[in-house]
């Protein structure tokens, strides 16, 4: 998607030179835009601990090239394979619970470990990395064409502007390109469909603000950033169309795990009879898992990414604390949508409903294996 | 209630100087504890509008405050009435949709009419002023004699800590003591009730976090602050026994329009069979209104309020930026709750359904009026 008016994804080679690969330092957007490069695997590392890079699919495709890197900087002799080894370890303990990040791993190193030669693993590394990045591309645009059918068939019936509501930032920055619940929107605004979106901002992290908002601005996507309270008063008031929101993870019943209110909201678009999709591709489906509520585990993070908030002071990115200094405060990260509460899921083989029967419908070979 | 162990209300005359009338300063809560001398009518006129003092109740008894200052600064000679009558406007003025502000200057021009000497009249209306405040006090204690049942109801039931959530701040601090919703808390742990309150922090002011925070850290109260994206997550999980928030306007039938975020709470605890009470004093209700989320009107502030956040850096408190600079945001101030998820109310007179019934079987005198 677009920067400034220029084509960015969110990891690529530098061109002319594929020895240093590029990301954009998102812990500085929205008010800082500055483009990184990483030549070492402990460049790698750093930057998806520090959360210069997150969203699982770009932590995937950043742990890829951070593998290929592993191979081009490994010695070129007996300690080849302990350098790789090392450095799989070292990429994967960067965020314990991404899953995402230890399935790229593995398929780096079966990539290297197809070939004899050093030069063919470091080959074969870049292809994988390269596929890595260019699958979710693909995934992701899949899914906002599929999408774009629910926007454009409301845009047909109503005829005015629709508005749709997202939660934190299943965006472009949080993929290599395009994202997952902006794509829809992404290909219905492309399209010329009149479109406008409320933007949560999505505490305790802001990402809704700092993120789809900034992307959103950058594509010209007419937006409005809002509280999270806001949402139930909007769609009382006919002020909502449609809400489309990501995932981290789908139960095979329709379960939906995303950033913690987006059951309140959920809640809010059944009582006001809206339609509420979550898109995600099909890597976020638990094809073991029944009861989202009672299974899925809500991460709890450190307190104070609620206490303190940051942004923009005279210029510099600073942090303030809001309540007092000695009340406890606890920051759980997801909640679970239940299935009832969920119209369907926009994935890229196609829009289906969020139950059992749907989901396996349109992924048979799953079926299979259970 | 307590500050540092000290007993304070939110506003007071100076001990032994009833010419100076004190306030704390709540724009720097919780991180800075300071009191305001106000003296003159301008003083209280810019504690309004500045909102060092802010909730309905609480302006309410500012004005009253602001109105014997008036008399008592008031040139003792023709122009007495005329600097009564600039006074009563200035102080309305400050804050133009807030009722409870009018309805107190007028209550204070009518106690400065009923006296013929100028002493007579500054007598009536100190006396006027300081009924206002501990009829306020005496309401709010009602409704956490009141309120206190329901929380004690579970405690016997369960025999366990009760978990109470609450939305903003409908706390002392917003009414000259006790307030409303935290009213039956105060009660309740006082008698010895094991509870534990979960506080939304309420953006975008944050008067969760800030004010309600303090006010139960500083009674030495359990509670713990959360963003207003996690009630759902706790409702799920058994975590919250019971809401109660405050009510800015109810209609007759028993909708309640309050802070922002409300509704969406209300529809969690619904979810989750949780019982969701408003606390409130019957100046609150409307006693025209039928359908509250048609007809009460949604104030939109500045959408400053959500861009730029406020807390303690370096001991100094500053505000951050969030969202890009360019942009738009929206900030809608309350929403409405319709009766249907409301399980009561909490009145001075006593708990009723949310319902025109039962809250006309409470005050049976404006079923006359209509």
């Amino acid at each position: 998607m677009k920067i400034k008016g220029k084509h960015y994804r969110t990891i690529w080679e530098k061109p002319g030179d594929n020895t240093t690969i590029r990301i954009i330092d998102q812990t500085l957007l929205p008010h800082k835009f500055e483009i990184v490069n990483l030549r070492t695997v402990d460049d790698f590392a750093t930057a998806i601990k520090d959360m210069l890079v997150r969203g699982a699919p770009l932590i995937g495709a950043t742990a890829g090239y951070g593998m290929y890197i592993a191979a081009l900087n490994a010695p070129k002799n007996d300690y080849f394979s302990d350098f790789i080894n090392i450095s799989a370890k070292k990429l994967i303990s960067t965020r314990p619970t991404a899953k995402n990040l230890e399935w790229a791993v593995n398929e780096m190193i079966g990539a290297i470990q197809s070939e004899n030669t050093i030069d063919g693993k470091i080959g074969a590394a870049l292809a994988k990395a390269r596929k890595i990045a260019d699958d979710d591309v693909e995934q992701c645009r899949k899914i906002g064409v599929y999408g774009m059918d629910i926007i454009s068939e409301i845009f047909q019936k109503t005829g005015k502007r629709v508005n749709i509501l997202t939660h934190c930032n299943a965006g472009w920055l949080a993929t290599v390109d395009f994202g997952t619940a902006t794509s829809p929107i992404y290909h219905a605004f492309e399209s010329g469909i009149d479109l406008h979106v409320w933007v949560d901002e999505t505490r305790p992290r802001n990402q809704g603000a700092k993120l789809t908002a900034f992307e959103l601005g950058e594509q010209g996507v007419p937006h409005t950033v809002i509280v999270d309270n806001a949402g139930g008063h909007l769609m009382q008031h006919g002020l909502v169309d449609l809400v489309i929101v990501g995932s981290d993870r789908t139960t095979r019943t329709g379960d939906v795990a995303n950033k913690i209110g987006t059951y309140l909201k959920a809640l809010a678009a059944m009582d006001n009879n809206i339609p509420f999709y979550a898109a995600l591709p099909s890597t976020t489906i638990d094809w073991e898992m029944e009861d989202g509520i009672k299974n899925i585990p809500i991460e709890e993070r450190n307190p104070d990414e609620v206490r303190f908030i940051d942004g923009l002071n005279s210029g510099e990115i600073k942090n303030v604390l809001v309540p007092p200094e000695g009340s406890p405060v606890a920051n759980f990260a997801f909640d679970v949508t239940p299935a009832r509460l969920v119209t369907g899921l926009i994935t890229e083989r196609g829009i289906c409903k969020a139950d059992k029967n749907s989901i396996m419908e349109l992924f048979p070979e799953k079926n299979e294996v259970k």
